[in-house]
């Protein structure tokens, strides 16, 4: 049965006639149903999030059906399947190995099979395969599906940059916030003290509370003792910060890498804040300077992805290695992927498209020596004299 | 003679006659007469910013004095007077080990004698001390000297929070303002690429661009190719991020000896600086809040010296050893100091007279858990819980 019909089935019931207290201590209505989640995607971050909401799900059997489901990328490990392995051993031994996942976590290889019925859609994959996901998933999502991407960065096509939360609600219709913050997936797998940002607009066909996805909804889905989450409406501000943070990490990376320390390192995320703040108001008018340096997804997020997260080590054996950025990937990163490499080369044909690469000098200096194989002791001086090209302008 | 005589004597043949190219590349009328700097200070920052002052005296002595007087505390090592060391070993032993000086830094262990003739003098001795080098120094300055403090920390009295920048203004009549910056003094000394900020306002008594202090000038004082200088206007905003920044580091410090990792470190960091920010609103209104965000001495020190100051390291210390503060500052800094341990009482007792904890709930977690011995893992519920009675309030 449909969720829509459920709803209507039910609502009459339900709607209003009591309270419930959420594990995040906010007064939440019942729901008119249990919302069903998916997650798509079953890297350490999708499974470390998919973990977070089956725990939820768990506790709060009022708002949440129980079981969730994680829609994984079939392969095999020892000449057994993925998805058999996690859903026997609640282990996804591949990408989040030595953390306990809850019973309550099926692991389901069938895409469209995932997706069945559900209210709730988190996208958690690497964002190239978001297209061919969304291709696979149109005609196959309810209507009144709601989404929340926990992806990092951008659509570049000729008409812009777009928000990958926007592609999706363009693609299949469905409004779609998003989820960052300073989160090392191996960290918040291990249910170390962490913090996040959930940034979600209202949509204006909006259902009403208990009916609908909401800020209180969103807050007991994803809130736990040891990951406290913020809600807040610009969808815009944490997905940019969320996308650009990976390119300022591969500059600290160049520096860490060449023995400069940590004041450079400072400087690099001063200046990439500047420059996230920058993009922002730019392109994304409608996002709040506030969220990049108040919230976790903003200047917690870039500290904590610079301090150890998979680009920062990127760039790092880049410096020490010589070895170019697509195979220090590969030599790193186990099969998973350093966002910033892609992201900075989107950025810079976006910029270079509005002529503006050298208001954003470290984007453009984090490209040159990417893909350009420009000195990386130049970092500095790039930043200076394009910064200054720019304010002569 | 004092300054004030020679510029009357001069100003008629120079001023305005020439221009000179600093070192930060920037045009500057030529001085009426050289500067004459005094850095009164000689730790392992004072001894930093007295070689970085040196060096570019050295290069630009159409306006600088060459020799740049550095104050020494005096003390015997190995049997032998420290200024003795410097002066002719180039090097200070002791608080600076390993860093070649320039031949004109002139280590003077007589304070009166150090300043005589001075037209800048940069204050850069932990804050504990500037009292009693105040009252010394009364009665002994040229009336037209203009200084910098390099100093963290406030003065706390009953009538409130006192930036030192405006203690050493009341208490001396001169003009000051502020440098800070991501600078931890050992990464600077090495000549590692750094960035910082020179916050100075030009006085209503300011006697032109030549014969004074002025922005362009103090980036020929402070800039180098290895430690970038941005000058900016706001001494206020400056000054409270250095001071309150050693307050967040030691929070840093406990988790990450509690071994919680980037995310909460990060964590950490962000509220912070939403606490310095807010810090600045309530109590120093004409700070800017852009400053916090964009400047060096804003997010930049925030990071660096939450990876690798003294009191990140002392935090920590206390987190992995069990010991306190001041037992643990002892063991591991050499006689020098934490700022974080004086600043967060100084800080409590302020808040606690205007009945504002609550509202700064990391400023007074990290208080309890230094003085009041309260466990360092209730952090993040300490955090939590004071902010949401603030927010009932």
């Amino acid at each position: 049965m449909a969720a829509v019909d459920r709803l209507h089935q039910t609502s009459s019931h339900l709607t209003g006639s009591a309270l419930s207290r959420s594990s995040s201590g906010t007064a939440l209505k019942l729901s008119v149903h249990p919302f069903k989640v998916t997650v798509i995607g079953s890297g350490n971050w999708g499974t470390t999030i998919a973990k977070v909401i089956a725990e939820n799900t768990c506790l709060n059997p009022q708002l949440f059906v129980k079981d969730v489901q994680m829609w994984v990328f079939e392969e095999k490990v020892d000449g057994k399947k993925l998805t058999e392995i996690i859903n026997t051993k609640h282990e996804n031994v591949k990408y989040l190995p030595g953390i306990t996942l809850p019973g309550n976590l099926v692991a389901n290889p069938d895409l469209i099979d995932s997706v069945r019925g559900a209210d709730i859609i988190v996208f958690n994959i690497p964002h190239q395969f978001l297209p061919r996901i969304v291709k696979q998933l149109k005609g196959h999502v309810q209507p009144s599906v709601r989404a929340i991407s926990c992806l990092k960065g951008f659509e570049v096509g000729p008409n812009g940059v777009q928000l990958l939360s926007a592609y999706i609600t363009q693609e299949l219709g469905m409004e779609c916030g998003a989820l960052s913050g300073a989160n090392l997936a191996p960290e918040v797998a291990k249910e170390n003290w962490s913090e996040t940002t959930v940034a979600y607009q209202l949509p204006s066909d909006f259902r009403g509370e208990g009916k609908d996805v909401d800020h209180k909804l969103l807050k007991a889905l994803f809130h736990r003792p040891y990951f406290h989450v913020n809600v807040i409406e610009d969808v815009a501000g944490v997905s940019i910060a969320g996308a650009l943070k990976n390119v300022v990490a591969l500059g600290c990376g160049f520096v860490e890498g060449l023995g400069w320390g940590n004041n450079a390192a400072a400087a690099i995320q001063r200046v990439g804040l500047g420059e996230i703040i920058k993009f922002g108001q730019v392109f994304f008018p409608e996002s709040k300077v506030e969220t990049y340096y108040k919230e976790s997804a903003g200047v917690a997020d870039l500290i904590t992805t610079c301090s150890g997260g998979r680009n920062v080590r990127v760039g790092k054996y880049m410096a020490t290695s010589g070895k170019n950025a697509l195979d220090s990937e590969k030599e790193l990163l186990n099969g998973q992927s350093a966002q910033g490499i892609i992201t900075c080369k989107e950025v810079h044909e976006w910029l270079s498209s509005c002529k503006k690469t050298n208001e954003f000098p470290l984007f453009e200096a984090v490209y040159q020596i990417v893909y350009n194989g420009v000195p990386m002791v130049r970092l500095p001086d790039m930043i200076e004299e394009l910064g200054c090209i720019a304010e002569e302008k």
